[in-house]
């Protein structure tokens, strides 16, 4: 059995890490920390564990990091990196899923994120988590930095164009709407719920964070540097992300040529699901999976691409399973087969 | 012109008194206060006011008292008593949308608000604005307590039985169920939309404020002690109070007779429809009706209640400036004409 | 493996059981039938189960009993029985998710569904399947009448109180509230989302077909007749039953009475979680968990009951698992051991 | 008084036509029509009005056309057309809420609609009425076709850039969100609770046709043809659009030069507010107002307009009604100086 931790249990990505790895066949969840709830346990702070999960949450300074095999951070980006600078000298796998290794240098996320890096030795050995782009790597890796949750649906949607080098990259527009657990389980005006029921809204215009991990991952496909325009939007739902993107080719290009590409590209993809109907955040629940929908408007000469997942378990805790999974050698989609739940 | 001011325009029942005197053809708003937010435009808290009441807020102390007709405090319970008791020297009306008048006695209040009161004198002055039973007071009244939401509904679902002494009175049981906004304009892990929505739970069991108000409420009806078994539950809609009431009848009753009685008593209501189909919350949405169905179970004995309500309405604002129109000598229904936003 | 059928599987009752019983580790299903549907595949109809079943739907008449173990019938009343009938020769076991045998005799039925039964003779062999009170009779049975989901969460809030004669009866009051699906998969005003989104009601006031369900279950604890008054009302949610419960006690009880004999009484039950917390929906979303909350008011001398089921799970689908996995002498809780999706 | 009659009236728009108009200071409801719900009261089709609007429906058949002012079409296209050629002789205003006459021929009508238009002589004299754009036609027209929802807020969004050439055109993305009463009152797998709650998705893509209208308007303005990428999604809320549009200046442009050229291009209108903090669907709920957010991105040389309404009122009978004041020379605002409906 993997013997695992998981840091900062008191979010939703947290929760969901326990609700995945609780049912895992080959993992042992050793411990699970929190700094502000340490002595109560983890079934006071997420009340649906009574029973299933009721261990008492510890100090990150009380873990016996020794004796673990692989440790899940589940913190804000910015206090992530010092808890990997402590842990450096174990012998353990480490899968970060903030944001603070998950872009090319420290100079682009002091840019982006307007914050110092303290732990920029690391970004070397430091992977990025799509399994579906990245795989070798992730497998020899002890530092995955899981993806974003809207990086995630983005770059999976656009992937095989900027792979095969089939658009011509002036005209990138990602329109995604994420629910509301996208922004955390800290209770704040824009979770409230009068506030978001019933309503619609976008938010974090042109300077969204995410929008430079989905660049570098795109530039890296393509050779080339890569600009998209990206939109979040903030719907009344709790889970899911969905992503309409919009594309030119490059030259000309059509339905059928695009479907087999997708087809080809995801083809050992346990995960993703090419749909010839509407992907919706309801197929997905609960689930790894992306859902992908490609098309061609012969009228206006676009592509259009749509993507949904679910952003807490492809776009977080599912997807740091399948990492971890890689990289302990395990069949890629044990404990991750679950059903959606639908409706 | 009566020149009315709001105290405490940050939260929901300040916005939704501006929405309504804001077209109220005989107001005009002369101020709006908020300690927190005073130099901030009313707009910056309450977007959907931007072009509609652009007005600064100020301070309570910057308030020119003496030029006012009518004041509405929309303050939390403790807070209010004491602008009460600041502004006894002044010739206005006041009507108090807290909790802190609508009690008996300093004593009864203290025992269910855990709170010492210290503005005991004004008990004796203060009435209990609830117009469909307190109509010949209110009109006299320089301070009006407006009631709380849930008594609103549960007390006009019952009055007819309890004035006619039709009830035992054994067993009162009501089962109410609000919307969010009932919790306030706060952020708070009960508001968190990940918490709220797709869920329901009750709350506050058997200790609820609002228990005593009904109770006494009913018990002045019956002319002896009544007690009821109040339970509030958290829907996850914005704004509407359902209660669902039942109750033993004292000796045999029928359908008919029911009907009937609750027909002539409310004949004179503008505000209360009597429903042959089921109360929904969307039927009174943004309107200051009460909707009440009530039917008699021949085979258990029981008669069932059933009101709707929208909490910020007849539940608050509403009423208040219902309350408003009968002090000033108005047509009772002036501004409170709308027809209910549905769907 | 068990070889199980599903029959009628284009509601939701049906793809909640293709959910449970496609992860089951001892069960194949074999078929999964569908009158309207047959020759379409599965996924067509259930779009969610893209890749993960894609089996073609068959006709009934195209079902090999004979080859069968275990059949599940996920059909509208009335339908049912027909089907049970047909079957009658064959060597297998059949669980019946619909009303069709679970109530005492084709009269009561006849009375409460107001239609005739045409399979009078299985009513003495149909057991009720609720595990939690008929496990033993369960076990030898092969016909099960799957519990009504209102009633699975309502008997199992009552059944201590009765089996124990700790209720005087005079007073049983069930004001349950259930999610959209409880009304099914069919697209009517009822289910339209303009009408049930942030909107509640009540409906099938005095007359549900569920009240004698639970009136006999409570009648056979307790050894002679209870009435209880059961009002349903509609949440704008998909998922979920809750109900709030109302007793008086046969003479004195108190706090500690009542939360000792729930937990002895429950002690052996994996799927009652008593909780000391206010039970809600999302705590046992996508699982076969009840949750309880009793609690009694010295003030009223009331007893107060709150239980918290998945209308689909444990009031359906997962349900009919658990009692299958009685009949066939599986560990309880197999391919039921899921964690709740919240948020 | 004008004497006015709603052709049709048991749609949202027709309901939300009696809700305005009721309150219309200067309109006298002469006639409500239905063919399906003849001789039943209004409120029991729409049962919120319950006291406030019980007429009996009628059949059009029966309408008393010579007694009237204006008509209020709200039927589905297709209808439309035979009930506005029917009324040619008549001395009335018509304003037309389907797509029967927005659109600039026959042909592209057919093309777009795919089905054969009755009454193509009327398409000369039916003015597209937006008020924003087409004031003085407006004001002296017969037959005005009330703009479709999506239009309503893409256009007005839209009409600065290509009314002043400040476009490229070579690029425009709508991405538009809507919520599920555009999908009418009919009950439907479309509309169904459980398919629509909580869950999102694309419909439409690549051909819907409120593209054309879009299309026509904007070429119109720009004196040159117009291609639109436009992609429509359902969200879970009742009431709202929101579309977010992507457009290339034309050259260079800056923040400054947008806001400066939409605060003046709308200076004069009274329903469009021009936002700097983000549009939101609640900010406009039950109000005719069309919140508008330009900005550019200085990094990828884009602009982003974000455009806000109510679907059902300036997407449908509230824009009808400001229409209608144009034509008997009212103040523009008369009967829609609401104000937003929010929480």
């Amino acid at each position: 059995m993997i013997k695992a931790a998981i840091i900062g249990a008191t979010g939703y990505t947290g929760s969901e890490l326990v609700r995945i790895l609780g049912l895992h066949p080959e993992v042992d969840i050793k411990a699970i920390t929190s700094e502000s709830h340490a002595g109560k346990k983890f079934s006071e702070i997420h009340p649906q564990f009574l029973g299933l999960c009721d261990v008492e949450l510890i100090s990150t300074d009380d873990l016996q990091a020794e004796e673990l095999d692989v440790l899940f951070l589940a913190l804000p980006h910015g206090v992530s990196m010092e808890y990997v600078q402590k842990l450096e000298g174990y012998d353990l796998k480490i899968i970060d899923l903030s944001g603070d290794y998950r872009l090319s240098s420290p100079q682009v996320y002091e840019a982006w994120y307007q914050k110092t890096h303290s732990h920029t030795s690391a970004f070397d050995r430091a992977v990025y988590g799509l399994p579906e782009l990245h795989k070798t790597s992730i497998v020899t890796s002890n530092l995955v930095a899981n993806p974003g949750c809207f990086p995630t649906g983005s770059i999976l949607a656009l992937a095989p164009l900027f792979a095969e080098n089939m658009t011509d990259s002036s005209v990138v527009i990602i329109d995604a709407k994420t629910g509301v657990t996208g922004a955390g389980i800290k209770a704040s005006a824009t979770t409230h719920f009068s506030n978001a029921n019933d309503n619609f809204k976008a938010y974090g215009l042109k300077h969204h964070r995410h929008t430079i991990e989905i660049e570098e991952q795109l530039s890296a496909l393509k050779g080339s540097g890569v600009q998209v325009q990206f939109t979040p939007h903030l719907l009344p739902v709790d889970r899911g992300i969905l992503s309409t993107i919009y594309v030119k080719p490059e030259g000309s290009t059509n339905e059928k040529t695009l479907k087999d590409l997708y087809h080809s590209f995801y083809k050992d993809a346990p995960f993703v699901r090419m749909r010839t109907d509407m992907p919706d955040l309801k197929n997905v629940r609960a689930t790894n999976f992306c859902d992908l929908h490609v098309t061609f408007d012969d009228r206006t000469g676009n592509i259009l691409l749509i993507s949904a997942i679910d952003n807490l378990v492809k776009g977080a805790a599912g997807q740091a399973v399948h990492n971890m999974n890689l990289q302990f050698d395990l069949k890629e989609t044990m404990g991750l087969q679950t059903y959606p739940i639908k409706p």
